[in-house]
């Protein structure tokens, strides 16, 4: 264990920063460095640890978000991003997003401080696709339209691969088409197990203002700068201003929303649920899929089955035959005998009759087993 | 991706619009036009777009609620009706519907502002069926009838072809009769995920007032343009009169309803229960169906083996006859040898002899194995 | 479906009135009348339709409870009772039971208005089994006992068939056994459902103090009629003294039972908790017999596969005595063959030796096959 | 339905009382005199009926808590319990600790009213086992003490027997084993229901501070006694001292908790929390039992299948054998036909070669044969 | 039971007190001599004993955390750590690196009372990995970690013997394997159970604010002796400081939050929530191991089933060539008969024609066999 620790440290030096201008510059600092530059606390950075695999997570921190999400490790503060393992191929083009999308479209209006909610509000409405929102909502969003994307594709590529597969399988039942199938299978139930995960990450943070709230860095920090203007009989309820942001996961309350333009988490919510619902649209097609192959082994068991059972009637078929024909021989085994007998002269007709009597018997033999089996329903119609 | 999304720019043309007074006309513009038209943001348009498969959603926001509910795919505002893709053949009832039930009934009384809840309530009870709702909930009710129906349709549908196939597979298991209820299977599955989806959209819905609240879409543009009108010393705790349209998913708080008469929204759950009601008892058609083709597959399972093991006895019955006469008729090819013994002359009572004792050994070798396999219970009595 | 819709009309009209002295008098209305009459929706009136399959639904509306168990399709409001259908079988003793019980044990002591309450909760204790609840609580009552009998019985009936059906199929594993078990099996999911169903919209009502203080029908009668007489100081922070029927389905909170006099519930959960223990004590009934089931279809299946296990382990000894004893046949061939050979005169102890050498060599290759089969434990003791 | 209703009625006056000094009686009452005594509802009362199968239940009552767990059904009030069915074995048990640990350790301090909580919290601590807790909860622990151990010792019983039966079953696959572990497993499914109910009664009443808080006889006693002593700022928003008691099951809202130190239930939560754990202690002990049987069951079912496909691979074998050796026996029935052929006389070197070619033909039939089958993997290595 | 007591009795002496400084003292106390100690009840000790399975738990009570996770069994006090059974080999580690953590970084910085929170807040952040967090959340963060490295560790040992055995079992199915298999999934079931449910613990924390405040033991010994400082305002509405502590378990309201710097559980939260996700992580895993051997066994099932079918058709095609050998035998035997019949002489080109002719008639036969199967689909290409 201590050396797998000191092997993420060295590993963990690779970040790059993309500031609000678009700006990516590599940096090389060890962990103590990352940690104090965004404030978070070496639990919440172990959490990116690319040798640790812990499951995907979004995590608001005082000054920070902390986002884990499969290959997207990142820390977003209200004035940076920072990427891990920047020359990943998965990773690049998250970057290349990145710079694109952050420098904010009219630079002029990047208005902070009390006003800015109300406008906020008003531009998301007019403005359309080119939004407004803050610093650390743009990040959030590349990232999370890289992972929704990227799962999505991964899922496409598993569906062209399976459907065939399975619908050859179906038609063919080999040893190659089951390994193929088999591999398929828990191909999926891994892509599957992550995609849950990033849904029910979404989902959690959707269910919980609190934590949508922990999510507006800009926000807490003109908070913490500037006093509080609340009308007093207000504070002789809520005592301090950052009452709100201390709030707890669990507390359902309404209370936090009672100073409702500081906790308003609409925006966020809106952002979070159109990739909720792509994520569970992703989500829907694997469980599909899964059903479509659940549905296809159980069609396979009892394909097999019958199939089984045709054969074992055929066998059936050939041994009657073959029991029928036994007895025809045992009578030509027994005359056959070198053991002399007395009716053995002159009876010259005799051959005819023993072979025409002992072929009667045989056949009557046959078609008896054959009536039994068919009227037990052993045999088909 | 960049190719797809120029494709569904294209085919994102295809509205058509039905104002109050149930007039359609073909509206022809971009996505940029819709967004400005009904204010919502380019996540919400997206979708509506036919080649994303989003989910089947309800979304309520700031001007318009968002439907998508399979085919039906809509954006419906206080004051018109957008629909997309009228031309579908799905979707040209739901416009027939819309034109028919949107013009109010009594056009006179269209009284909005203050004084419209309560008489909205106290009509609501009198009028019975010509209901006095809001603009949007006519809408959204016809949407809502509509993807019920269809729904149900389908179902019904399944369960025509699906008892009777399932009854035959019972009665012949045969590749063609299980490769049909393989496909039924297949399309119940999806269907039946479509179906759950529809209804937990609505149950999700009627567990959250405040997003019931936020599908008041008149109201909340009366309540926008109308000055509030509460007790001071209300305003005391609720700093403004928003607060209750921006309290958000999750809070569960009845702090909301302190200001009942704006944000009561018994009417609308009475209206999103009864279609609730009827898409879960949808549900549980299907899922009885499904519980049905499970049961009928334990069945041809337990079957099937039990088929097979009867085949397998009678061939062990067979067997047992096929080793007897093998005895007899070992020794009919031992005395069939041309090799000369000394005891072949003047013995010509032997070949009786021969011919009763081995077959009597044989015979007795049969009913000793028959014996032995009804003694340990392998053929039954 | 217009035609269904008709023919849901014709038959619509067929109802019972039974008003608080126990007089029944049919009633031949149409809906609207109908629903003029309790002051219910359209939609709320279609739940009772008995052409379109609704689950079981208990539903608090404005003046009236409108409850669709099974069976019991009726309307409860303060004053009277309508039930649907009065002449169906299932029907008929639900109505004698509400003649029967609906008038009040000591009919002067009808007292409504501000007092009731507490007298009520006075008298519940000492009175014991013949309770002075309000009118709509007796014959939610009788409604709830109805049909918790009706499921209990079909459970016990259907237990009394399925046990011994079981344990037959245990003994002996026939087509006919199988099929009556399936047939028990798919009743027993059905029924399953109906009371889940059941189960489950009494638990909802429990979960949710305000949709059963939406129930309280008188009381919400007399609070309309009778002005509010709460402290200024409380009203302060609630508006209207009509919140608290006001406060949605969702609304957990316990804002509402500030005023718990008004809005008090223990009679009714007290009333709905015994109701719902005895449904799910059948419901624990029918999960037991459903695992029973299941347990003894694994058992099955165990039970034919080592069946067929060891009529094959029979098969396999009597192909090894078939091929032994063909050595021994192949010997006697060849000497049968009419090829003169050189060897042939003079030998005439040959005979005996061939015998003897062939019979110990066909002995030795069975033996050897057995051995084989036992050291692999293929065959076992 | 009333002949059993009379029955119960009849066998309903077996109680025994228990009061605070330990002393016990036996009560035969009917059930008037018995909801007279403890001020229950009939309702109540028939929960405790042993003809009808009532699921595990705690219910806290206006005066009365009402347990029925398993054979245990007992009424408690603040000052007496009573026990139904004393004479059963299960019960006597129970009776007798009930004797032993109902009297109070220090008789003096039998202090109710106003100063108690503070009192009992002190000494809670300090005494240890010897607690000091009220009457009610005194008598609760013993039953839930007897309980938890009950269905720990019916557990530990089964898991001794399931475990050595289901090795045994993995080494010997007999109808015996199989009937035995399906016996076993039938017991189990039983047994976990059973436990299951309580540890979910336990875990419903942990999850609801005001179903606790029903429990506190003694105290709701010493409250409506003593008049209240808030303060006057306090009563404006809680209109009445008894309004806490009324807080319904659903309400999780903690203005219960504005009162806390008449509503604290943290000694209950606590002493309900460690038979909570022992309770899902065993739990644990069954579903790690279940699995353990569903794993062996798997395993039976792959052993099973490879056991036959063995047995079969065996069979084809000698099937392959049987054929080779059909061959030559062919050559030798051809030879020893008794019509005569032209080059019979003078080829003495004949039945030689015949023997070998045919011999060789056999065999190399027979490797063929099988070198196929090993080609195709059907045989293993 | 009485005996198991009492050598739980004798057993419970074990135990190690390590305190502040890092000392560790081996303590010889009686569970009395424990309970006085630490101020917990027996029923929260009996949780820690040894004999008795309580799964894992981690309980707040007044001066203690009690915690019982596998075999790390301890109860945190805000002064010092008691840990049982210190000499067991998986315990001696967690001694080691309690002595090595528990001694604060900079001694000095104590500091206890008001000021508190905010400099740990402060602190928190820049120190990074050497955190002042109280003293009980140091030893709390020492036992988790301890626990999830070693489940961590047996899941990794896990996986490290499964997939190798899967994949033998895939390639060759043999009972040795399938039994390796058997118990590895059995051993895998029982850890997935012990990481679920320490999963579970952590997770029941993290939902509920008021049992993760009940952690808080220094600030709750902080605030028991300081004089509250609250508002005259604020205690108008809440009666009294300790009430925040006093809310239990199921309250999810945030009226707790009001008072935030007291309650706030920030700090803990995220302490728990990390070791929340590496625990959850390690269930991933299993989950996936899960996965992936009943994947496995599905495919071993088909695969199995598939063989068997091939072995069939195998036996098949020889069945029929001993059918069409037995034909051509039969002629054979008919020719060898004794019995003399009167076209035998002067035939002699008859021996040719009954050999061609009954050799074409079986290879007919043959080819008849082999193409009806293959026509019904029976024998593959």
């Amino acid at each position: 264990a201590p050396a797998v620790k000191k092997k993420a440290a060295q590993s963990s030096r690779s970040w790059i920063v993309v500031d609000p201008s678009g700006q990516g510059t590599v940096l090389d600092a060890d962990k103590y460095a990352i940690m104090r530059r965004v404030q978070i606390h070496a639990r919440d950075l172990r959490i990116l640890d690319p040798l640790l695999s812990y499951p995907s997570t979004i995590l608001g921190r005082e000054r920070a978000i902390v986002l884990n999400l499969e290959h997207i490790k990142a820390i977003i503060t209200s004035e940076e991003v920072l990427l891990r393992d920047p020359l990943d191929e998965n990773v690049i083009p998250v970057v290349e997003e990145l710079q694109r999308r952050l420098p904010p479209v009219n630079a002029v209006c990047q208005c902070q401080g009390d006003g800015k909610e109300y406008q906020g509000g008003q531009n998301d409405v007019e403005v359309g696709d080119e939004d407004e929102s803050p610093f650390e909502f743009r990040a959030l969003e590349v990232a999370l339209e890289a992972i929704c994307s990227f799962l999505a594709a991964r899922t496409t590529e598993l569906e062209t691969a399976a459907y065939p597969a399975l619908d050859e399988l179906t038609s063919k039942i080999s040893s190659r088409n089951l390994d193929r199938v088999r591999k398929l299978k828990s191909a999926m139930t891994r892509l599957n197990a992550r995609v849950q995960k990033v849904r029910d990450e979404l989902e959690q943070l959707l269910d919980d203002d609190d934590d949508m709230a922990d999510l507006y860095l800009s926000r807490k920090l003109a908070g913490a700068s500037s006093p509080v203007s609340g009308s007093g009989a207000a504070n002789l309820f809520l005592a301090s201003p950052t009452v709100g942001s201390k709030i707890s996961r669990a507390s359902r309350a309404s209370l936090a929303t009672v100073r409702g333009d500081e906790n308003d988490v609409e925006e966020l919510e809106m952002l979070l649920e159109a990739y909720f619902m792509q994520i569970d649209g992703t989500l829907n097609k694997l469980t599909t899929l899964r059903e479509y192959i659940d549905d296809t082994e159980d069609y396979i068991n009892i394909q097999l089955d019958n199939h089984r059972n045709q054969l074992i009637q055929l066998e059936l078929f050939l041994s009657s035959g073959t029991v029928s024909l036994s007895i025809y021989s045992l009578v030509g085994a027994i005359f056959g005998m070198n053991i002399p007998y007395t009716w053995n002269d002159n009876h010259e007709y005799m051959f005819k009759w023993v072979v025409i009597i002992a072929g009667l018997v045989s056949a009557l033999l046959f078609v008896m087993i054959m009536s039994y089996a068919r009227h037990k329903g052993l045999v088909g119609s």
